[in-house]
């Protein structure tokens, strides 16, 4: 496999410092240079912490984008940050996979008519769990042919809000995909208020929290004599790589913008 | 093992027509007469529907155990009749185990006194599914050392009330073990009202109905770095005749009144 | 939506009584005979067991496809006969839905000749269970980017051969999907002989049998900080009935033979 | 509640920087000193890794109990050093929480006598993962009245045995409750070897090892149309600190030995 040359933003946060664990990780991916606010100068090693890589630390986006041959940009910052880097990159023949859902619809646009001109992939996720985005996909096919279904989400408990992103999005999509109905029975009564859940379409989410738990989402599809579910367990925050890694390879082979990591999926 | 004879008052009801099906499995039961409104004086295997046992059908309880040699009477017909034909076995030395959540305080006081004057065993069980009964009883002592806890029950979606009574007994079992507490992060909100379920002493219900389910139960106890979970399935209402059984073989070595199937596990 | 005239051979077995019960319930269609080695002349609700139809059952059947006006033929019989019922239907215009693992790649080439020259539909389908046919296609699907897989099923204690169909079809579609590879640690030793399940191309199949379940498997996939588990459970044989009515109304649109529900899912 | 000092051996391990950790977070304990062949002289606070107690760290065991005034020493050490520290605690007092699977018969014994003459409390525990000894407990009770049984294991594949430890001390407890029997069919036959998993007194033992898991144990109780499912998910070693709290909240009530966690519980 040949080699791909990765620059990596934002490397002391928890998503950039699971990237470059990925890089030490993987033959085919090597560390060029990181983009830094803070230790501009130092190299990856000296900072506590960060794995035994050599590459320079940059502060300056452009000054690394014009000393360093890089293939690929891990964009792991802020919306505002990773919105100038990704314009740049391209303009440096770099491609860049970002992980945000910060970015307005004129800037992805503008992005969008940025990569064609130049003939180079951007992918921007804004979930990298290819674990989860798996679920959510069955889940939007499934719901075409059992148009019945709940989601039970469970969290840590110190998780303030419920239901959790990732379950109202999988609820969405499968709204998409099935006719909207009204679930369970007509005349089904709460003699205990909210024991059936939140309802979104007509579907019903229910949010555990309990202490020791991580991430964990199951989507049950109900029919005639079956159920067919669907379960994500998020242990680590590593998980997260798996979807970073299959971006990286996929820009590689692309010439135009890709929204989502579901549209990486053959 | 030595043969033990028995009656079944209410053989064509769903509950009765299981307890025939356990007799005809089990060698080391007979059934002796069967007590019925109906078919009075037919034979058991002259009833469409009913196994092949030649034991006589009555309507006049007292007449049955007079003609017939009874160890023990299975009664699952209602609470009226299931008082008076729990009264009259006594009288006539045959142990009565009765499933029914519909005797009054008075009624039992008075079957415990009777019970123990004659000094014969007496069950009354609101719940045969032994699994069931176990999972509670479980729950009730992991709630000790795990006072974190979730119920999600799911059902059929035929089902009208949620939360199930099981999940709700489960709770108040749970509640005795454990001292009071909210659950949860203090400062937790539902973006989608009923997203955390029924609340019970602090604990969580969740009620999931879906075509396709039966009758199923897990309790969820979390704590630091781990969970613990009880989970029943039942897929048949042949489940509840393994309760039906052990109460049969704990009403002959008894001589009180045992109220729940839980007092006779040991 | 339009009506669909709807023949049934085999209507007294497992499967041909749900499929009876299915066109019961969905209003669009409409069941006009049965053909059957019995009962010849009788009407369907003359049978014991079967639903209150007023079709008429024929033995031979050529004379069923004369006399009746029908879209479509259900075959639940065995393989030699639903051979024949199929190039038979095609024959008078009536396009067949064949539940069979049976046929031979001659018989299922001729078939697909036949109905090209006729410009009919054919659905042949070894498997029904549409929840099943989802997870073994999803799993072929996840198995390209998660490549470690173990699958579990559970069946009731009378199953005699383990592993299942199911678990062994659904590791063949993931050897499809994914580079062979040998799972688990290099030097893993098994302390107890088994304890690691049997081994399709590196992938492990575990097989439960217990009383008390029915028919239940789950597939898997591990990778760094997370699981992704797809799971069927059957608990009825009703669950078939899905499959047959998307095949039914699925057929009525094409006009060339579909070998598999999976082709069907779009 | 009073407050309890304590000493904690072996601070630098796996466990024991758990222990104190569970030391910080609890408010009626109070760690008084450490145990550690390194960093003798040195307070707590002063060890890279160990949390801010300024407590002092002896190497010399004896000087350590002279020194320091405490209730209870929790130690984590290895079998040798934690057999010569539990004598010389009982000697000056202090009440031992030993967590170890190494202690022959005749230091077990020695040790007994011991804490009787001196009416002192101690807890030996080979496992302090409450929710897996619970889980243990209940299975022991359940096999008595659903004796038909399967065990799955679930660890990441890093983990060179299988069965895993729990596994079989599960299979174990659950041998002593019920009368042996082979389970499953009679004439049941592996068409792929190994599929029916390990066998230990007729019980089937399954291992999964896959990547992202960690440490998962299911015992599923089959009996007739009902299954009951005892589950323990371990996510993170802060797992075992519930059991190391429960010993020495008791231990101080003890005036005898104690060897595993479950003859502590109700």
């Amino acid at each position: 496999m040949s080699n791909t040359n990765v620059i990596v933003a934002g490397p002391r946060g928890k998503m950039g410092s699971e990237a470059l664990r990925m890089i030490e990780k993987e033959e085919q991916f090597s560390l060029v240079a990181c983009i830094d606010r803070k230790n501009a100068g130092l190299k990856v090693q000296d900072v506590e912490g960060l794995p035994a890589f050599d590459a320079p630390i940059y502060d300056d986006v452009e000054q690394c984008f014009q000393d360093v041959q890089a293939d690929v940009l891990i964009d792991l910052t802020t919306p505002e940050f990773g919105y100038k880097h990704t314009r740049l990159a391209l303009e440096y023949g770099i491609r860049p996979v970002v992980g945000t859902t910060g970015f307005t619809k004129d800037q992805l646009a503008e992005l969008e008519d940025l990569a064609e001109k130049k003939e180079l992939g951007v992918v921007i996720a804004p979930n990298f769990a290819l674990g989860a985005v798996l679920m959510m996909q069955f889940s939007k096919w499934a719901a075409k042919y059992f148009p019945d279904v709940e989601i039970i989400e469970r969290h840590h408990d110190q998780k303030l809000d419920a239901p959790s992103g990732t379950a109202v999005k999988t609820a969405e999509l499968i709204q998409e995909a099935r006719e909207s109905k009204q679930q369970g029975h007509p005349d089904e009564k709460e003699t205990l208020e909210g024991a059936r859940g939140a309802d979104l379409d007509g579907m019903k989410i229910h949010s555990v929290r309990l202490p020791g738990l991580i991430a964990h989402q199951e989507v049950v599809f109900g029919s005639n004599g079956q159920t067919l579910t669907l379960k994500h367990d998020s242990y680590h925050r590593e998980s997260f790589m798996s979807g970073v890694k299959l971006a990286v390879e996929h820009v590689l082979k692309l010439d135009v913008l890709v929204y989502g990591l579901e549209n990486l999926l053959e």
